[in-house]
């Protein structure tokens, strides 16, 4: 109980430190009379702390445009801010058919983004290497040094260890037992976080998409091979062995058909990653082809069960359907439908609203919840506190 | 940031006294000079907080017998115990064909116990009277005074809200929309928590039984209607509206038959609630008996594919399949060859350890829970470093 009845002064000056960090992201431009009210601390503390931080570049003196009506009525108070662009974050997706990365500053706003093609069938070392030129144009265009970077956040395909290896990940070649962490560690000096990409995109929908209203939610990356991750009480639930979610393999059990053999409209099943053929059999379907109408619902119904299986397991507030750009949303209903039906709390479903970028926003994310949790947290006193 | 940087004595008297007590309870009749080094508080700080303890009734001057050696070797020094007996708890369970009660000390220990069976067409007032009956008796026994009891736990089929209103409960007549928590608060004077049968054998399983080396479990009450419980990091899951884990209607959809098909030997499905049936099939297959045998397996391969179903959304570690007295032992191993096979990071796989006792010992340890949140919790703090 040293913490709380003993006196560590280190422990007191980090305390401190993370709460005026926190008071001067929140509020806009603070003086130190703004900063003591909203800390409670001493004035003398507060000034110390800023002093500390100015000198870790983290803060800086700085005030608003002011307009000339109010310039110069007497010496003004000193002004203070976060310095955001302190250092940066990367997000970064890394997908079948493309890689893409985006940029931020400390405070997470995206300043930058970008993505490179590359072929289902390329090999791992192929496909690492696009990430790096990706990353390398991106850092360039934008005018931000490597070496700014505080942490970098990578959303992959497959079961993913606590130190970015790749346990299982069968979408991509050569991918199970992919050290992918340490492969990427040493194109950067911060630290790497690799994740699930569902367990990503579940992040970010919450961050800025269509969950940003709800803790408690399922995100169902609606692929071929579908996946999903979830949020219980705002906080990812990657399962014990981090394979929570991986609900694909629901179908092996007693249920042949694959989602590409039940979205197919010939004898053949679809390539597992021909995502263009799938557009094609949606918007055939819109259209009204009767064939492609079929498929489409042999496809919603072995949606719905993978979902209900979610949905019974987790009971969430929220499910968001993301993962393929065009045609999910002719989902939506018959899944709100069947939910209803079979579901003894039904949850609402949504469409993602990030879509593309669910990934890679979700791994920008992961990055910077890894740097506030430096910058600010104590303990989890503060982080629970925010 | 007060309670860190600031001083509350009040504040800092509950948390002091949350200390003490912690260790009263862990230690073996401490001396003051124990205390103070185990709490790391100072000497009169300990003796203040042990006389307002003694006042308060929680704590007694006690020392263990001792032997005729070490007897009247100088003035001993004072020694002090927790007083489990100070308040009891209680847990019960409310089921189709009984109902059962458990009475502990504060120290959780069991003290006595008591069932009595009811007809599962009972309706509610019946089956509210045979619980107080049981209730009264098991006091009586034990000669604890209703008024000792500090809370009581209830373990219930059906979705459970917060108040403990039963959203809805197929498996009982009357329980649909029935105020059990108001209801049964009639009775006694202290909190009753009420909490789905499931969930309350998974806290059983991880408190005493077959998961006490786990905090990410599913427990599998594998009935004809199949209901499940999980912790995540050692907490209940509940899901948003309390209904996560109600994976019995994973059957409905697309699949026809309901565990009451599957496991018929006639052409008539055996009653939803008849557990003697059930055993004599499994009995038979035991035996040999080939469409008992057939059952058998139809049954299992819809058990494991709920199970499946919760296992690929929630990766726990250890799967506890529990809820029939006799013969589940036989779904052990094709349960876990299945798992095995269709799971990415397949779980262990036991059966439970409580048995017909789980769902009240449960829901003992719920009232526990509540309980040493008011005795020993002081924001989260001390409950998060017991």
């Amino acid at each position: 109980m040293g913490r709380l009845t003993g006196g560590d002064p280190s422990l007191l000056r980090r305390i401190n430190s993370a709460v005026v960090l926190h008071a001067l992201r929140g509020a806009d431009f603070p003086t130190f009379t703004d900063l003591t009210r909203i800390t409670g601390l001493s004035r003398p503390t507060v000034e110390g702390v800023i002093e500390g931080l100015m000198v870790a570049g983290l803060v800086v003196e700085d005030a608003p445009e002011e307009d000339g009506e109010t310039r110069r009525q007497g010496r003004p108070a000193r002004r203070f801010r976060f310095r955001a662009e302190a250092g940066h974050l990367l997000g970064i997706e890394i997908g079948p058919h493309r890689v893409a990365a985006m940029l931020s500053g400390l405070d997470g706003r995206i300043i930058g983004a970008g993505s490179r093609e590359v072929t289902e069938t390329a090999p791992a070392d192929e496909r690492l290497d696009r990430v790096r030129t990706t990353v390398a144009d991106l850092l360039r265009r934008a005018g931000v040094a490597r070496s700014s970077l505080r942490a970098v956040g990578v959303g992959s395909p497959g079961i993913v260890e606590a130190d970015g290896t790749v346990r299982l990940g069968t979408a991509l070649p050569e991918w199970t037992g992919l050290a992918l962490g340490e492969r990427l560690r040493r194109s950067f000096r911060c630290p790497v976080l690799v994740e699930n990409d569902a367990n990503a995109a579940a992040v970010a929908e919450h961050w800025k998409g269509a969950a940003t209203d709800s803790d408690d939610i399922v995100f169902v990356l609606a692929g071929l091979s579908p996946g999903a991750g979830s949020l219980i009480g705002g906080r990812l639930h990657r399962g014990y062995g981090g394979a929570a979610g991986e609900i694909g393999a629901l179908h092996l059990l007693g249920r042949g058909a694959t989602p590409e053999t039940l979205l197919s409209t010939t004898d053949q099943p679809l390539h597992a990653l021909d995502e263009p053929a799938v557009a094609q059999v949606f918007a055939d379907a819109k259209r009204g082809d009767a064939q492609a109408r079929a498929a489409m619902e042999r496809f919603i119904e072995r949606l719905v069960h993978d979902v209900a299986a979610l949905v019974l397991a987790l009971d969430p507030e929220l499910v968001v359907i993301g993962g393929w750009a065009a045609g999910l949303e002719d989902v939506l209903e018959p899944l709100r439908g069947e939910l209803a039906r079979f579901c003894l709390r039904p949850p609402r479903v949504a469409l993602s609203l990030l879509g593309d970028s669910a990934v890679a926003t979700g791994a920008l994310r992961l990055a910077l919840d890894h740097v506030e949790e430096q910058l600010f947290a104590v303990e989890g006193t503060v982080t629970a506190r925010r």
